[in-house]
């Protein structure tokens, strides 16, 4: 039980954070805040989703977004690939890493992708696999780990066995969602502790909502445990912010301003991580829920 | 090392929430505040300050205030008295309960009270004499335990030989004020382990403010430690609602919300405490800045 001397911040505005706004974000606006997310020092982003446009407008234009950057730079671009024919865009678009995702909780996953959770990893197999041929690194995600809209309460033994089977799959890391930002911290140290006992700790990644303001806090009691990554969106962006209970992921820049008061290292400045916060929410036009990036814009 | 059964919350809103309100809150909203949190089931609250209305016009009612609640109901209505002249017009009004206050910054104490620490705690004997003489309980409040925007780092030493000193003198608690919102998690745990070499956990209180939005990773960082009471306000309300990183006391909603998910019991009814926080935050005009809060209203 250590804390980790440095923790890899995976920022993931550009998509969770953008793809429920509703006006459109422009290519430019999208490529703009990436690159300002790089000049901060994030050397993880998620920048594009290839999900069906019928579905998420938004992110129409990921292989635009992906063709804008150098794929040969040392930032980490990574894709959200939803299916077989998002991983064949993705592929076409020469990325090196792409995200796959399930969830613990069954009608989360009938409702989302129509199917159980076995057959969605089955569906995930035909995408790690090509991913793997071609030298792509893969990423896992495990939804409503510690609740679903649906199901209420979520057995850790579950989330525990997805994780482990998308390991075993090949995904080298496995963030753990809090989709609806509904845990605390002692229920996020107890689900972690059971992953934890079939996957090891530098394969986990933590993707926490602060829906209830709860995610600082649950972040804080698993980071004992020794993590690989952090998820976080600058400015608190995602969930919808058009909807009550605005904030959607945590804030990259409180979630940094936690981790260097501690002694953990995220090569992160975080002036500059404020200034690309503040850049996007004036372009769209939404509000910061970033606690420290309203006091240092 | 373990987690307290139940705690104590101390809903400091309608003072230290409304006290640098810009607008007018007339007496009658103020006190149906304090009622709708009577109704939530909070026990303790901070209703008023006896300061000269000089430096806080939002307080010269509070002897209205008082005069129009019932302190002979099992509600432990409490006052800030920062002087003798203060505490004299709080016995005028048959309180039970007065806070006092010091900082383990001396450059705060110099440029809030024109003293040095040690001046400022002779001042305080001078308030509490009388009153522990009157039957009136004593609460101390230390500021700037993790940091002074003046002195910046201040050593753990100096908030416990001020927190043992006020003990000393006759408080039955002491709150522990991030009166900046300035620290993180370890920062608060060795804080407080020093504190604790000379001042039982059952008579330390938290008082953490949201500005850089640690409060709750912070109070859970503490937890362990097995303390009395935490301070909050309902719908986040502190700090200067006008000015940048709005943010001020951690959102009482959040902390009960937090609390009751560990199994720790606080007696508050959580979606009537929102409907407190929602009530206020209309009547002045201000954002909610609970998160869940923003979920429940």
């Amino acid at each position: 039980m250590a804390y980790p001397t440095s923790i890899r911040i995976v920022d993931v505005s550009p998509r969770d954070g953008l793809q429920n706004v509703k006006q459109e974000v422009s290519t430019e606006t999208k490529v703009a805040l990436i690159h300002q997310l790089e000049t901060a020092g994030v050397k993880d982003i998620e920048v594009a989703s290839f999900v069906s446009p019928k579905w998420v407008p938004q992110m129409a234009d990921a292989s635009d977004v992906l063709n804008a950057l150098d794929l040969k730079s040392s930032t980490n671009f990574t894709v959200l690939t939803p299916n077989a024919q998002g991983f064949e865009r993705a592929l076409a678009c020469g990325v090196k890493e792409v995200a796959v995702f399930s969830a613990a909780s069954e009608s989360f996953t009938k409702k989302n992708t129509n199917c159980s959770i076995d057959e969605s990893l089955k569906r995930i197999e035909d995408i790690i696999r090509p991913a793997l041929d071609n030298n792509i690194r893969v990423r896992g995600y495990v939804s409503c780990v510690l609740g679903c809209p649906y199901d209420g309460d979520i057995p850790a033994e579950k989330v525990a066995y997805v994780t482990k089977t998308l390991i075993d799959m090949g995904c080298y890391e496995v963030s753990l969602g809090d989709t609806i930002g509904i845990g605390t911290p002692l229920k996020a140290k107890q689900m972690l502790e059971e992953v934890l006992k079939q996957t090891p700790a530098h394969q986990i990644g933590l993707h926490f909502h602060d829906t209830r303001g709860q995610a600082l806090a649950n972040l804080y009691a698993c980071l004992e445990y020794g993590i690989a990554s952090i998820d976080s969106s600058v400015a608190g962006l995602g969930g919808c912010p058009y909807a009550k209970g605005a904030s959607g992921n945590v804030s990259t820049e409180d979630v940094v301003y936690m981790l260097h008061g501690m002694g953990i290292e995220t090569g992160i400045n975080l002036e500059l991580l404020a200034k690309a916060g503040q850049y996007i929410t004036h372009q769209i036009g939404v509000s910061n829920n970033s606690r420290i990036g309203n006091v240092l814009n």
